[in-house]
């Protein structure tokens, strides 16, 4: 019987001819999650994109599910799949346009450039004062995968001295000055000028930036959040925003999320907040990633070889080779 | 009789420290702009600060002006600075303060977070749709001076393709993937994705993006201006910004300037307007660089060795050595 392969994400024409020339022998079917069926779903061998969570039922049939996602969370609760289904994720799809995100954010945040925007609806010119540069600063990057990597790169490129946290693994890449342990953190939090979270959420790092951690940090310091918003807690967030105890934050992830109106988050004047829009296919290049890298493991997959970026369903974290 | 130092720079207590200690027999006296007497200005020999240009009158008296500024388009009017007085400009000082700031607002632009900051105020957790990166980005660089050069040594590294455009000198730095001569910015302006404008205000550049050459960019462009004003067709930016033909503008500069309460600029959406606040002594950095300026060019002056960052009269910019 042919291997169905049930794509997910919107592809054009040569999209398709680079997936379907990857694994020649099996038969392509191209939906979007909104318009996929349960009885596709139900009879699928291989998925490429996020399905909706409450379709799986935990399909025996379903082989492998390539997510076009780097965060997986919803995959990882039980009976969603089969405990033989392989995962993976779009790991290295997102590193380019996220980064550059955090990067708009932090110079959004240390040029004042917010509060311009918001002169400028005054018709206000006068300046507001001192502003901060990237080269000098000691920038703290929490998770540091394809998107903390990534902007890593580029404020180290800039001149930062940058400081990389990990879970596990110590050894320092070429785009960090020094990597740590998560479980030094309290010792870190205070000499960062910025403090960058690109984690996903998992058990370990829900609240992992908790009221008592926020106070450890620097006065002045600016948090970035592009991870998820169970990781830092909202109010003491609201509260050091608002004391002046931090100087900004940059979220693209909030809790709740999404941010509902009327939420005091919304109004506080250093926080800048955006619609969880840094990654999903907002850059055209994202997709072009997504295919690539779903190309590529579709070809192990007919070869018999390891897939790329598969998930280890205890840590809810990339499989390191 | 001794050499009068007239400082009008907000020095600290160690910043006097490091310019005596560069020309130790010298009398140094403190003032700033607004509090520095005409007497003090008709008797001093080097100034070292911008005085009020209506305060110099040519005085014969006068050796040497460094100013604090990169511009000195005041001081080159007739009869302000006698002829035989020098005059060196603060290249250096500003390079990563307001390369800093052009990358802060090309960013905002490119992410829409400008956009995001107007939704933000309403409340509203919504894509905004498409964003573009830097990566991949083809940047023309006007005035590939220290602002210019650092400007695009950062976005290089962020992965454009970076074009310098120079008056009269092709040979390609580090920083950049081609240079040409301004005399071929027609073919140039074509292939940008950004038009990034740190030219100083001279004869030669006033009105150089008039409305033909803005007509002649790419269709969604995005051009910055941290040079003068008078540089850009302002109403011809405005009709290409209103039009769509120009995909955003992130302006320090502006002619008129300051810009007027009730102007068309302020209200264009995709226009980012921040109050000529890139430079000046926003970034502590750029004080503590003009003071080492002066201080080496005190020292070059007691010893009789050539001055840096000496200005051209006719041209109105550095002399290269």
């Amino acid at each position: 019987m042919q291997t169905i392969v049930t794509v997910l994400i919107p592809t054009q024409e040569r999209h398709r001819r680079l997936l379907e020339a990857s694994a020649p022998d099996f038969s392509f079917h191209y939906f979007s999650p909104e318009t996929v069926t349960q009885e596709e779903l139900d009879h699928t061998d291989i998925l490429i994109g996020n399905p909706p969570q409450g379709m799986l039922h935990g399909s025996p049939r379903l082989q492998w599910l390539q997510c076009n996602s780097a965060g997986v969370e919803p995959f990882l609760q039980p009976g969603v799949l089969h405990f033989k289904t392989l995962l993976t994720n779009a790991t290295g799809a997102y590193g380019l346009a996220i980064s550059e995100h955090m990067l708009g954010m932090l110079l959004e945040i240390f040029k004042k450039l917010h509060l311009y925007r918001d002169a400028q609806h005054q018709h206000q010119w006068q300046s507001l004062g001192q502003v901060r540069s990237i080269e000098g600063s000691t920038v703290l990057v929490l998770g540091m995968g394809d998107i903390g990597g990534e902007f890593a790169r580029r404020v180290k490129a800039l001149g930062a001295h940058v400081i990389g946290v990990r879970r596990t693994d110590t050894r320092c890449p070429d785009y960090a000055d020094e990597v740590h342990l998560t479980a030094d953190l309290d010792q870190l939090l205070p000499l960062a000028d910025v403090v960058a979270v690109s984690l996903p959420g998992t058990r370990e790092t829900a609240g992992l930036l908790d009221r008592r951690r926020i106070a450890l940090m620097k006065e002045g310091a600016v948090v970035l959040n592009v991870g998820r918003g169970s990781i830092i807690d909202t109010e003491a967030l609201c509260d050091a925003l608002e004391s002046g105890h931090l100087g900004g934050a940059g979220l693209d992830v909030t809790d709740p999320e999404p941010l509902p109106v009327g939420h005091r988050l919304w109004d506080i004047p250093n926080a800048v907040i955006t619609p969880h829009i840094s990654g999903f296919y907002h850059l055209p290049e994202t997709l072009e990633r997504i295919v690539r890298i779903s190309a590529a493991n579709l070809k192990a997959y007919t070869e018999g070889l390891p897939l790329k970026n598969l998930v280890d369903f205890s840590t809810g974290y990339r499989k390191l080779p």
